[in-house]
């Protein structure tokens, strides 16, 4: 049976990483429901709750492998949510082993209390695959990074040639910008996944007196932190979460755009990794397609609506809404997934990108010294001014551009310039490298907090 | 495998119809695109574009159940697109019933021409299954209409009481606004969904002259219209139909707020269909939740995120996208489930609404008249002029909120109202059915135009 | 005073056009409301409905220069919605010329009736002004179509080099696609902005029986469509026109994408026109920013998240909303503004666009001949059969790409390529003109369709 | 002239407050850019990077006052954005004022350093206003749930009826949300809200070894962090703030729809503070319209979508975007602005907010007892086991709910139930005081978290 939102098998690998791919998938996230309804039995046991007995068989029985997922799937239609049936095929798994256990299976929880909880030990594992794909992804720009520390390119703003970079300072700011978001995430992981348990009302009523101690040692079985209070019907932490893996989708997305204009034709400055029956077409033989970077570009299109749908849902009725609380049920793990798709692809860049330093160095030289512009301006200035500096270079610009001259030739012509720069000065001028301000300082900058991010 | 965008057993259902699940099925998805590799060999060797010989192989191939899911997943993400790995596959099963034949695969196309112009029968497929139940629905509340053309009930503005108004006047609006969305989408079926087929630059290059007649012959074939020219880098089309799909979840989801609010404990005028297991809680027995309303409600939250994405994909670069392209593969499918997962809900909701009309009655009388106010100040207006009656309308308003008496008692101890109006009179002012304009009338316009969308 | 969404002088001009900001503008907007309660009085006095002498002073104080806007937005805020304040100073205006002309200020009608109704006017004045401006960028790209109707340029897929096409196959698609847009403004201008007129329940009970004469003589006032029935509380018309204006956006926008992608430093195929002080940068003096593209790319990246609010908004409660109703009124001018802003930026663009054809040569030959690669084969295949033309080309490819060489001159080299190709053919298959299929019929086709639009 | 997005002074108080509006105002966002001009200036003649007595000339004329503001957004058309025009018109003031002065504005800076750190001081003067605003509104809620700490109300689960709880939980369950939003946004204010500096290409190249001291002094003159590197292409800082306004909006959205189910005519619980002309209808005279409620609804349901817009545009090219950057520009005061209107609804509803306990109570009894089952069975678990207790109370639930009898009724008539409850005892079960768990104890830690936010 497919997806309510997409056929699996086809369009999953292209949009997902595998490890997130079974981390949301049906019998992982299931179990996780299960791994709260055991969580509760034990702690209930311990604290004297329900009777020390009854865990054992209530946890023997919290096995996802036991549970018939298509009938669930579908009872939850007219129960309105996934717990209620799976709560009913539970306590009948219990009663088989131990009719009296079965009374104690869910005990003083509400169906949100499994749910919710489930989704932040789902939110949880996904942000581990996400750190360890992250980690990759920083140290494969970090090792580019240094490689190029100070290898000439092209900055490019509005798509037009700018002024020389180093090429390290562009992948350093790419591993920088992935630390942020894993700092995001781990500060999301430890502050916003916090356990939900507050039973029908969200006053633990059923409980008694004991509502707050069973909380808290249901919150420190999962490993979870205990809120002030139950926040069914305050979902302002999973807004924080959705918005935190749509940011990280975006960095994503913006590393792949990057490499999607490098890629082209006409730049030909860094590529995906190469690989047979990759990006290519066997009769436009000079294309190398940028299947990754298009991956991870679909993945951010995708994640920013998606997170806005969490958002959104965030206006619920009462102490439990009837309709934004269900939408959320589909849309965090397609988020999960889209942006371990989108990460994955970058994953594969960072490790693989191959970088045409010659091709950079050409580009460099393709408005025949007009990038340089700015640099001869600044050096004029400091001898002739900044107004007379400007306007000598900006008339020398005007001519190389009509007449294809090289800026260097018509500036090594024009009697003022050379009145306060010797021809070598004005050919060091033209090193790319020579005009890149802090730009090695703010590489190691960035290289700095991504190590720390580690 | 999971999908990427959510484990398909367990929230399947509650987010889309059967049937649709069934048409937006990997194995369905596929075959559409095997049909149009198939009607394109069939079209070409008719027209003496390949050997008249070749097409029966290709077309034999052409079966879904043949193809390896998973791996043709998995191969997509190098290739960049399915349709890469699937015309591999493809050209293989064609090769072993005949190597001649093999050569002719996918002959003149380009991967786009089949995804896209699956992806048109796809959608083609899926306002097919949404026609039959906006038929079903619409039969449900149209038939609901009628019988409570005259029930009196509360229509209600901001939430509060406003005016009385017939009850069939409301479902009637419902009746009519999902066949607006009917036409909508056969419009849309007729005029938006047509053929791609452009060969690899949307020049049809690789057929020489021969271009246009075998994108004709192909339209014919697939029963699609035939577009001026292919449209691949031309998305707009596809933004109407995803408009149009949300826009349907919408009126679903305006529907299920409605009947969400009317089975409110408070209110309590109108139910989903009872059932055994559905909405109930063993240990609050008077809880009813509307729980095919809070599903209509989630998709209808989800689909404009989706349709936005597709909104927002648009903006694709030249003559194929590397991104915005891909954004469109899953969220098409997703969206057509969702809204298929609205529509059955309100299909439900359609076909066994439950009407308390003694509620509906007693909830018109709940401020004590009030609610009768202006209709009583429109008919003393008639003889004491507007500025009077208004001022005595006022005045009683407010001796009956503060008195908790009932504003037709305090109004038959009015001597200026008494000097206007017998007590007769007053007694049938507080009719609610007295006061409803050309309700009726407007019952009947829409319930013919939702005759008319049959 | 700033807007709800910007301040109004800084930043208007980059994100519409003038005419649509006139149009949006506070007193144009007011000035519709006036309308509709000045038609409302003509048409009641002309049914009858009220004293006959009461609509001239009506009418006379419609005049939305004499309202204090400030005052008015100030009072929306305890009122609701504009409408009541608006009513309140509308009858205090009467009142000084009628005081009984004042009693029959909005007779009959409620708040929406007026704001949906000004709404649908304010719809179709930006639906006029966009007309007009898509027909002037279809016009400039007809014009520009024409004059390349056979000029090769590259086709680029995944922003990679595919096969040659003319350029005017390329703008001939931007007008097709913008008279698209024109095509499904103008239908919604007839079908969708229609009359609501419902009274305060949408019953219309404040006129008895009179209801539908005075709501279809209003309807033919204002020039509008009579619908069955008041469509207070189902929003689907207003998501169509959403969704239309949005998808006008997207279609600039990926205009602008592509002339962006062309202006790039390393492309530098075509030019939004040059003026003064345009895009460019003293100290850089090869820039050439794509101001124009830019502005049009951020309001087709604006663009769809309005649309998606309208469609998200269409969940209203009952007969009127308290929330939803409201999230669409600053929505719907913002919306139509960035429109305009997008399609402003294309008329630029299609009447100034600076093409260099040389350019588009040279880049044809990029790749050395590879582009040519399917071309060869097409032609090979002939004599050769698919197979062997593939093969050779193939192996030519690559010892042309790993050498360096143009194609062309390695298949001279080739033997078995020359046993099927003279010298002479060999040149001729490298002319990309000579491999475009049907493009120039497809254009032709397009421009018809761009002509019809008109 | 009108904003880009909304004709400003009809529309703007319904959805921003008066501060935002002001923070937000043209004038004053021209104010921030010219100030972030008069500390570089400051801070380099401070360093000697330029003349020390250039910085005063310069500070002098960075005067928003003195600036056409319709003027340079006409030119900001051509120029591609406000800094272009903006640096240019100061220059010309600064040079009036001193000629040599004037060469050294915006010294080694590009427009988007400008532009950036202003929005930066945007947002910074954004979060101070809302600041206020939470700390009004939680201190409201706080008030409130002290008041009500014992307050018996039903907890509604998909808007029906659950079980009892204090509404001083409810209440102080906003607070804390509340102040969740408030931390959240002062730990933005301090890590996210950073300089940008980094010239023409981002390595500060025109500073030559002196970019990082002066980015380091600007930093420190504007009370800024300084970041590891400039950000022009990496915007997750932003996208992280734009999210945290919209979560802050979705609070605000959460309580509203509360309080807007809670003023329904049915329920009746709690109103919003009345005053004259708000929220009422003359020919209406029950309606009490939840106006505050509906304009915070509103803005809750745009502010999302604005979220998305920012989310999305992170997808920038190389080192500075065409497009995704622009789109940003009018999007954040908008997405300001709304967030304020939300809150201002809010704070307003905090503040004054009528709460009417006997109808409280009156709810509780609706379902004749019903609402009690569950703390019933929870009792009779006690003594009977909890198959039995259950069983019991599901019979007397059926028996209360088809005879119209109480609850408590049938209870006492049973004979099974009295052999284990006395009448007294039953009795005591039926007050809703009794059975909320840790009601208290939960309001008691929200109010604590509430305090330590402040």
């Amino acid at each position: 049976m497919p997806s309510p939102l997409l056929p699996p098998a086809l369009l999953g690998p292209l949009y997902s990483s595998a490890a997130m791919r079974e981390a949301m998938a049906d019998h992982a996230r299931l179990q996780r429901m299960l791994d709260v309804e055991a969580a509760l039995a034990r702690t209930q046991a311990r604290l004297g709750v329900i009777p020390r007995n009854a865990a054992g068989p209530i946890r023997a029985a919290c096995d996802a492998t036991r549970f018939d997922l298509a009938q669930l799937g579908v009872a939850a239609v007219s129960a309105g949510n996934l717990a209620i049936p799976m709560v009913k095929a539970l306590t009948e798994g219990v009663t088989r082993r131990d009719k009296a256990a079965a009374r104690y299976v869910h005990w003083g929880a509400t169906s949100q209390d499994i749910i919710d909880t489930a989704l932040v030990l789902d939110l949880r594992a996904a942000i581990d695959i996400l750190d360890k794909d992250i980690r990759r992804a920083v140290a494969g720009f970090a090792r580019l990074a240094k490689r190029h520390k100070y290898t000439p390119t092209v900055a490019r703003t509005w798509l037009q040639h700018a002024l020389p970079m180093p090429f390290g300072l562009k992948v350093a700011g790419y591993a920088a910008a992935l630390t942020r978001s894993r700092t995001r995430l781990r500060r999301l992981r430890k502050d916003a996944l916090v356990l939900q348990f507050g039973g029908a009302a969200g006053t633990l009523a059923a409980l008694g007196n004991r509502g707050l101690d069973v909380a808290r040692a249901l919150a420190k079985e999962l490993d979870l932190p205990l809120p002030d209070a139950p926040w069914h019907s305050h979902r302002d932490r999973l807004g924080e979460v959705a918005s935190a893996l749509s940011i990280l989708a975006g960095t994503c997305g913006k590393i792949a755009r990057d490499v999607a204009l490098l890629m082209q034709t006409e730049v030909g400055e860094a590529f995906e990794p190469a690989a047979a029956s990759r990006g290519g077409s066997s009769t436009m033989p000079h294309k190398r397609n940028p299947v990754a970077a298009a991956a991870a570009l679909a993945c951010a299109q995708i994640a920013p609506h998606l997170a806005a749908t969490i958002l959104a849902a965030e206006v619920q009725e009462h102490e439990r809404s009837a309709g934004a609380w269900a939408a959320e049920w589909p849309t965090f793990p397609a988020l999960a997934l889209v942006t371990s798709g989108a990460l994955a692809a970058i994953v594969d860049i960072a490790e693989g990108l191959t970088v045409d330093t010659r091709r950079m160095r050409a580009n460099l030289d393709l408005t025949h010294g007009l990038i340089m512009a700015e640099a001869i301006s600044m050096t004029l200035a400091k001898t002739l001014g900044k107004a007379q500096a400007h306007k000598l270079v900006e008339a020398a610009s005007k001519k190389a551009a009509s007449s294809g001259m090289h800026l260097k030739d018509v500036l090594l012509e024009d009697k003022a310039v050379r009145a306060a720069l010797s021809a070598k000065e004005i050919e060091r001028l033209f090193r790319p490298a020579g005009y890149q301000g802090v730009a090695q300082l703010l590489t190691e900058r960035l290289l700095a907090s991504a190590k720390d991010g580690k």
